[in-house]
């Protein structure tokens, strides 16, 4: 939501983020296009590494970061190539200024100039004209500074950005981002190098104001019990509103009026409570439509002058998070503990399964994500038949046209606050910011129906963090939700009791357990993070690993930097070993990529739909991870940087489907002569009943072809799975290396489901 | 924490609450008590049962309850007795009305006349001269009503009182009280009656003050890492302070001055931030001293005059709830959950095993809860080598002086809030008035060092109660605990992930497992309710029980009244299927009785020693419960109404002594020939090295005496238990129906323990 009608002059030119800018105020900011205030540019200041006393200045995009302005003045290499990484941590302890000049634009007697900034990463203070203005630390909390009375007919705004935070010296790893609110993957993750982004982010820009004007809008709203009634709450927050009008207007997603309404002005504050009947409610994209709403408030002064126009889309929805079916009975017997945590999400009182992935920061630079990187990720998560992705406390809080996206394309967010495997420990200053960027956040996302559960971060009550419920931060957290969006989930950490993470891998190296077993023993309420390693394509990996080191893949090589070897434990996350145990000894890359990426994919869809065989007792299937922040050389994502799915991909999606059918499988390596077997499901998440059918299910191996038992199965009833029979057939002596169950309902091609095994002697 | 030196005039004769008025000013007292006002008495309006047109006046007892003082104007006989509770059902659905008329009294120009309570239970309105003054809902919110401006000279002040609250009319029971901060426990529980008071309940009083005065001190602290300084915050509220001196003066526990200061006043609030270094620590009983320093805050006027002085008492600790050691190595594999939550006390440092009780209503109505019960009763608790109670959530929160004892005591307390068992839902409704009542209730306990943890309620994360992390009510009472107290430990509920309530019988009719075997196979952090039920003694039972009914004990009964059958489940809590299962059929009561507490006794033992043995995994055992607010017949309370100790009690006082020898047993009953054994344990719970020693252990029968072997044991470490051999003998074929286990400590008699067993064919 952003001011409109309102004239915006942008600092720094960057065509993807004016689209951001939804201006629909086109004629005005044509003019203002056209005025001086665009030719204005940003520089950086800095004190490049072997010469630390002569300042240079480095052409600055904004957004962005100062490490790529630097880079780039400086001539590095790609960072994502081999090493050229490590160039960049000599930046990490020095400050850096951003500069721009400006003239005093023409401004009618009255209005106002306002320097506002969405994100500036991550301590930093702002000066103009010499005079320090603001000194702040959180890069997730909005500048917004009226210059007007200061204005020189030349100035000098300056952004001082502090060196990068740092809790201690020593380890250099992420627990250096414990005493702050900066995300704290890029302090070196095991899919993650050590390269830690400063600047300015977000969208940042100068706009003259009326004199009476708005400054935030905010929509709220319950539903009654029977979601046919929706009470809305409009707060204007500005300057100057009590002499003017502010007119509200609701329009469906046809463009037809519904309600509108006169917010009542007390001070700098309006509101207006209004209610409409029988809203058209707002759906996850696999249960029903993402219905939004538009609205638009108009501020008019005393003479009926149009000052103003926000305007924003609006969803309804209602999300519980409700108890898991079954979990209540447990746990039995004498002495009794506490029940598990709630993890059922629950939307417009319809049980969900929710399906989907977690969802890292797509560029190691955030400032440098684009619209249309958003908008390509999302679209792909919906053709994987996502509905829900995970936002890991790891990273970054992402920016507003990443919500829009997942609004207009059905896809529930599960947001963390940004604190991830550290133990925050709760000093004053520390919680001090974190309440203010809590609510920076808080403020900005809870208008977004697709916003399904806040959590306080990622594996924080866990060993690795050491946090625990009596966690200041973790308490604060969820004060602040229950204060300002108490009606959306809050859930402390993941995981809860009752959820799991992992396993990370194919087959665990120490017991041999294969990942059909552990899901088999498995008995949790959700999979909210499952990692599958795989290895990238080599066209990645060719644009990444020096040709000398591509050949065998070695440690202490950019195979590691890359996190193939050594990224967390054993010889992750390449797994050469395992790859090469299944099968044998790979005589180039490419044959070594496939077999990785066969078990990522078979290793993946095992996971999924063992999960969803578990429903109604398990609500939720999330892997580690969906995308991933620069070019890796072996990962658990399933799509690569930027934007390229993986074989495993194309798995999932299949595995994700509303209704398949499934087999439950037991192992990958059979022998010839063995008696194969496997159990026949279909899986349905939709809410409607499938007739009954006929399953054919039949071996392959090249032309070779066996086939098994037919399955003939009743209805299957409404978001409910059908557990089918356990086919047996001995296995012929094939030989073939390998072979697959391909399964077939006939009469619906779309849900066949096929799966590979390996064949041995 | 009262005000001093203003004058008081108490309204209503209770002699022993007079007390709790900690009056230093006894000049001015001593006038005041030879004031007309002190003549002032209260009447209780009511419409009886069967006269509902016609209203009836009875003289009340203030503090005490509306049930109580019309039982005595319409001669009930008293409500312990046989079916008598019945009586009063008819009153639950009765307003009622307090009444007093006052003179006006001589006032100095300036001065005010305020009227206060420290509780009304549970929805009232104040009314003075016709005029209503106040609605509120809610008794732990003390009323403080300016009436200066409203007196005539001859006054009339009424308390209406509304109906008990009701979410529902039926069902008839606890859940009843869902909706409201009303304690749960008088709806109905198995060992209390349905018997819902009503009325004044605690201090209730007028008060002339001066012009300016205090109406509310808080003193906080935090204290350095090291714990050798405190940081004091005194904090004074009032009126017409501006103008006043506010003087501050810490003395320590001999009276030695510490620290003064002066406060500085802004409008109507008073601040003082001040430090002091190597203060005294408050340490539980068993750990060292609970040593308390004592304030004074003295205001005075321009001219120097003394207006008022307020005194209190503080003590300096810090309090953590930290992992129970071992706990952060599980869960153990993936996918893997959350570890459990701590529940292991650190005071000061120093990790404490925390044993000790359930506490209930000592009364059935909180009114008639005298200091002097209080005092006894957590006399007791001392003598009971208990360092912890549980304020349960399904009573009150207690009075004060309960507070100041546990402070002089050193018991720390854990508290809960008014929510039990039920699923308290989350209306706006609710929660504002549990948002009021949770405030005031932390406002008052947080000063006190004896406080060592807030608990949301009881159980509330079981099936039975339905409540999750999810619930609003929840959330509110962290968020509150976080504002009001940050620095105090707070959890949702008991039990948390990893605590255990449970089980409450000696053998599970079910299952037939014993309690030996039930806490062998329990892994828990903490055991914080497990029961035992035992009879009440037969001149209890002779009180209660209609001689006609006394043998034998029979369902449908007064014993069923009290509890002794259908109390929860199966034939809870006599059990004497179990009993005389054990011990054969009881020729008459004393008999039952007595074999009865023997179960009781020897149950309490071996779960208080097993959970001891597994410290330090295990960090805490509380029994349920401690006392009992009525007589019972059976119940698993180790003292009975209203201060009468069970056998139990020395079982459990000797099985919580800070040293002791223990054995690990594994059944009641054995057979003659069979092969006993059992483990040895030292159990340390001090914080200094045992040295070597020697046990004896001897089995006994009457006069017959068999050794086994000896244990030399070495150093016994600082709060540690050691671990010695498995004795094994053959069991002699005495004829007698029993034996004895009896450990001695060479030269340490107060080590001495003894079990009793069974012996049989």
């Amino acid at each position: 939501m952003k001011a409109l009608f309102s004239r915006m002059i942008n600092l720094g030119f960057h065509k993807m983020h004016r689209s951001l800018l939804i201006i629909l105020g086109c004629i005005l900011l044509g003019n203002l296009m056209a005025q001086d205030h665009l030719e204005l540019k940003w520089s950086v200041e800095y004190r490049a590494d072997g010469d630390p006393d002569k300042p240079r200045l480095a052409e600055a995009s904004v957004p962005g970061a100062v490490q790529l302005d630097i880079a780039k003045a400086e001539g590095y290499a790609p960072y994502y190539f081999g090493e050229n990484w490590r160039d960049y941590l000599w930046m990490e302890d020095q400050e850096f200024v951003y500069v721009t000049n400006f003239h005093k634009p023409d401004m009618k007697p009255g209005e106002r100039l306002v320097f506002r900034s969405l994100g500036i990463d991550y301590e930093f203070e702002i000066i103009l004209n010499g005079r320090k203005l603001l000194y702040q630390e959180g890069m997730f909390t909005p500048v917004r500074l009226d210059l007007t009375d200061l204005l020189n007919v030349n100035n000098e705004l300056r952004i001082r950005i502090f060196p990068i935070p740092k809790k201690h010296p020593e380890p250099v790893d992420r627990s250096q981002a414990s005493a702050s609110v900066k995300p704290a993957v890029s302090y070196g993750w095991d899919w993650h190098p050590r390269l830690v982004p400063s600047g300015i982010w977000d969208d940042t820009w100068l706009e003259i104001l009326p004199g009476s004007y708005l400054n935030e809008v905010s929509v709220q709203y319950t539903l009654s019990e029977e979601l046919d009634k929706a009470f809305i709450m409009v707060e204007a927050m500005g300057k100057g509103l009590t002499a003017c009008s502010m007119a509200w207007n609701l329009a469906d997603s046809s463009g037809n009026k519904v309600d509108m309404g006169y917010l009542k002005s007390y001070m700098d504050r309006g509101v207006l409570y209004t209610e409409i009947a029988n809203p058209e409610l707002w759906w996850p994209h696999d249960h029903g439509e993402p219905y939004l709403y538009s609205y638009t408030l108009k501020l008019t002064d005393q003479s009926g002058k149009l000052l103003q126009t926000y305007s924003g889309h609006m969803g309804f929805r209602r999300v519980k998070l409700v108890m898991n079916e079954g979990a209540w009975s447990e746990p039995e017997g004498f002495p009794k503990s506490r029940s598990v945590a709630p993890i059922q999400l629950e939307i417009n009182g319809q049980k969900i399964f929710c399906k989907g992935s977690n969802w890292v920061n797509p560029e190691i630079f955030p400032g440098i994500i684009t619209v249309k990187r958003y908008e390509e990720l999302l679209d792909r998560a919906v053709e994987a038949n996502f509905n829900m992705l995970r936002i890991w406390g790891g990273g970054i809080v992402n920016k507003e046209s990443f919500y829009e996206f997942c609004d207009q394309k059905g896809i529930m967010v599960w947001q963390e606050f940004p604190l991830a495997c550290n133990n925050y420990e709760g000093t004053p200053e520390y919680l001090e910011v974190l309440k203010q960027e809590s609510e920076s956040i808080i403020r900005r996302i809870r208008k977004h129906p697709s916003l399904a559960m806040w959590s306080g971060g990622n594996e924080l009550f866990n060993s690795w963090s050491g946090m625990t419920d009596q966690a200041l931060a973790i308490r604060l957290l969820n004060s602040q939700c229950l204060e300002l969006d108490p009606y959306t989930p809050f859930i402390s950490t993941s995981p809860l009791m009752g959820m799991g993470h992992g396993h990370y891998v194919f087959r665990d190296q120490e017991t041999g357990e294969e990942v059909y077993s552990t899901m088999l023993r498995a008995h949790n309420t959700a999979y909210t993070e499952f990692g599958m390693p795989g290895p990238s394509p080599v066209e990645i990996l060719e644009t990444i690993i020096p040709d000398s080191e591509l050949w065998p893949p070695l440690p202490g090589t950019s195979w590691e930097s890359h996190h193939a070897y050594n990224a967390w434990v054993g010889d992750t996350w390449l797994m050469m070993d395992m790859i090469e145990g299944y099968f044998g000894r790979a005589a180039k890359l490419d044959e070594l990529v496939e077999m990785g990426q066969l078990l990522q994919s078979e290793g993946y869809k095992a996971i999924y739909e063992e999960a969803r065989r578990q429903k109604p007792y398990c609500s939720m299937a999330l892997n580690w991870c969906y995308n991933e922040p620069w070019p890796t050389a072996a990962n658990n994502s399933i799509i690569n940087w930027p934007n390229l799915p993986k074989p495993a991909f194309y798995a999932v999606r299949d595995a994700c489907r509303p209704v398949l059918v499934s087999a439950r499988n037991y192992k990958l390596t059979w022998m010839r002569g063995e008696e194969f077997s496997c159990q026949l499901w279909i899986l349905n998440d939709q809410y409607r009943t499938l007739d009954p059918g006929m399953v054919k299910a039949t071996l392959m191996a090249g032309k070779k072809v066996l086939e098994l038992d037919s399955w003939v199965f009743g209805n299957v009833e409404s978001n409910s799975n059908l557990e089918g029979p356990v086919l047996k057939v001995e296995l012929p002596h094939w030989q073939s290396d390998g072979f697959t169950l391909h399964l077939e309902v006939l009469g619906h091609p779309e849900y066949t489901s096929e799966y590979t095994f390996l064949l041995s002697d």
